[in-house]
């Protein structure tokens, strides 16, 4: 990579997006054709992976790599796996929510039902062990069982915290802070989108000379605006058809405003936040929409949906604090550009709408 | 092990059986207390484990690793995985085909909801990747990958197995014959309860230098054979509280005796079977027991019953024709005798109440 100035505007950050975005899905595709599985299977299998989401796993994982120095080709097969789990967690998550679209069109369970859909998913786990051990195999065995240790880490942090979420949703939310909600993402997001994207790039990226340390606490930061900034869409994106537009009010998800709001409205308001959120929402009687326009509006009285994005900033600006100890002493690539500005460029349009 | 007669009686087998199977239960607690889930997760993920079963893949596994010549901690994690695996199969399994009981109590998504269960199931399946990592690091590589090769190939084929069953329900089942059914249990059932817990015990107790090919086709047998006499005791064990009698006829399952029947009844027989089996069945207006004990008497007509029986037995034959090449060579250990012996004494009482 040529260097470059120290901050990168948009179209930096949307052209590295793309190409490993494409990148990865080329190897991921060609990796489940040879992966011969019968033609029923591999059709559910393929199905969410030929539904591109914006390709921020994979750019984080291979920049971070070619920041460290390393080729395309010495991250790809772990590029490749980390989506594979990606879409694993989509398909089993998208069971446990009940969720009814995904990028765009129907959830798998929704397609095929829960049987058919549970199993792709399995099976879009185990195929992420394949590109891994082959890869694994050829580099020297410490590394080689770093990086296995990395992806077990990965998978299991993300159930575990996919389960916490789970026991949060049938307790009282109005116990939550806002340390809960970041312990929460940490969980359920942040290792598997961000912090392990991010090492196991500068693992092989650096031959497995790169202190790790300070990488993960980058990614912690990164994964958490990631996730917030995911959440404020799925209540503020009216028009775009493909989201599933208030569908974690329905669900009971305990996002940040939904604990701003029961922490700060008035008695009254949070009582009828209360009746209208998750699965004991239904008994109110109202229709989805009449829902979720109803604790949308407490949302914008109590500020909660502004206070998001608030703190969603702040924790970019940490994450910038620490992307300087974590690529400490890396030359000013392109690369390193890329992920000091992600964050920066996020809401842009263009990205927003890849 | 000393060394013994060539046959062993059904005492040996209930003893070796016992063993391995609380050998490999106490580390795979010992395993999940230590890897420091949330208490509410690790109460969902030890359910299962708790649940002893007859714990005959932990035994071909471990006796096998002992017939080459390997001690138990040669095995003993690879045990740990394929059990751990096992369960989260089991889990998963219950779920999509609505089980509801399991081990004689009920199935873990009955007592917790779809979401919760599908969860545990993950975290099972994750579970099993810690312990083989760890004691891979400790091998020469090569061993190491093909250890770890070898349980890639397991959960692979055992998830396709899974979903061809699902495929299969909702066709024709008229259109079925025998060699459809084994190839539907080798991929579903053999890989991963037999051919597996043998090929991972030869390669650890041999270090890698046994011949895995014909401790394959040994593997298949037993693996066919176990499926054969499961399905068999599905529809003949009324008394026995702990098993789902008869869900197999509910759920539509491809079994041996369903094929036999469908292949061989007169048209009317035939018609009223496919009226009752199945998710279909439920138009029958009939209650479950009255679908269940009405497929149950066409088939014993047709004399499907004894035909399965018969076919198991035959089967068992041929593992036994297939064991002498698969552990030619080796000593004549107790171990030795008892994976010998396996097949003809399953059926005992003292062995079957376990």
């Amino acid at each position: 990579m040529t260097t470059a100035s120290a901050t990168a505007g948009p179209d930096l950050v949307e052209a590295t997006l793309a190409a490993d975005g494409r990148r990865t899905r080329e190897a991921l595709l060609n990796h489940l054709l040879e992966d011969g599985l019968r033609a029923e299977l591999h059709e559910l299998v393929a199905d969410y992976p030929l539904r591109p989401g914006k390709g921020i796993r994979p750019a984080l994982c291979l920049a971070t790599c070619r920041a460290y120095g390393g080729r395309n080709e010495d991250a790809l097969p772990a590029a490749v796996a980390i989506e594979l789990l990606h879409n694993a967690f989509l398909v089993h998550d998208d069971i446990c929510d009940d969720a009814r679209l995904r990028r765009g069109a129907e959830a798998l369970h929704v397609r095929h039902g829960i049987p058919r859909a549970l199993s792709a998913g399995d099976a879009l786990a185990w195929a992420a062990l394949g590109p891994l051990l082959d890869h694994a195999a050829a580099l020297r065995p410490q590394l080689a069982f770093d990086l296995l240790a990395e992806f077990d880490h990965l998978a299991r942090r993300t159930i575990e915290g996919h389960a916490l979420e789970l026991d949060w949703r049938e307790r009282d939310l109005t116990g939550l802070d806002f340390d809960d909600y970041l312990r929460l993402v940490l969980g359920k997001t942040c290792w598997y989108s961000a912090i392990h994207p991010c090492r196991v790039g500068a693992l092989l990226g650096s031959g497995g000379r790169a202190d790790l340390d300070p990488i993960a606490r980058f990614g912690f930061f990164v994964g958490a605006v990631l996730q917030i900034r995911d959440d404020v869409e799925n209540l503020t994106e009216r028009s775009d058809s493909g989201k599933d537009f208030g569908s974690d009010i329905i669900e009971g998800k305990p996002t940040l405003m939904l604990i701003h709001l029961l922490r700060t409205a008035p008695r009254a308001a949070r009582d009828e936040a209360l009746r209208l959120v998750g699965p004991a929402g239904e008994r109110s009687g109202l229709a989805r929409e009449e829902r979720i326009e109803g604790v949308i509006a407490l949302m914008e009285d109590s500020g909660s949906i502004d206070h998001a994005c608030a703190y969603g900033d702040g924790i970019a600006g940490a994450a910038l604090a620490e992307f300087t100890p974590a690529m400490a002493g890396l030359p000013e690539t392109r690369d390193k550009a890329f992920l000091r500005s992600l964050l920066l460029h996020l809401g842009d349009p263009a990205i927003r709408g890849r």
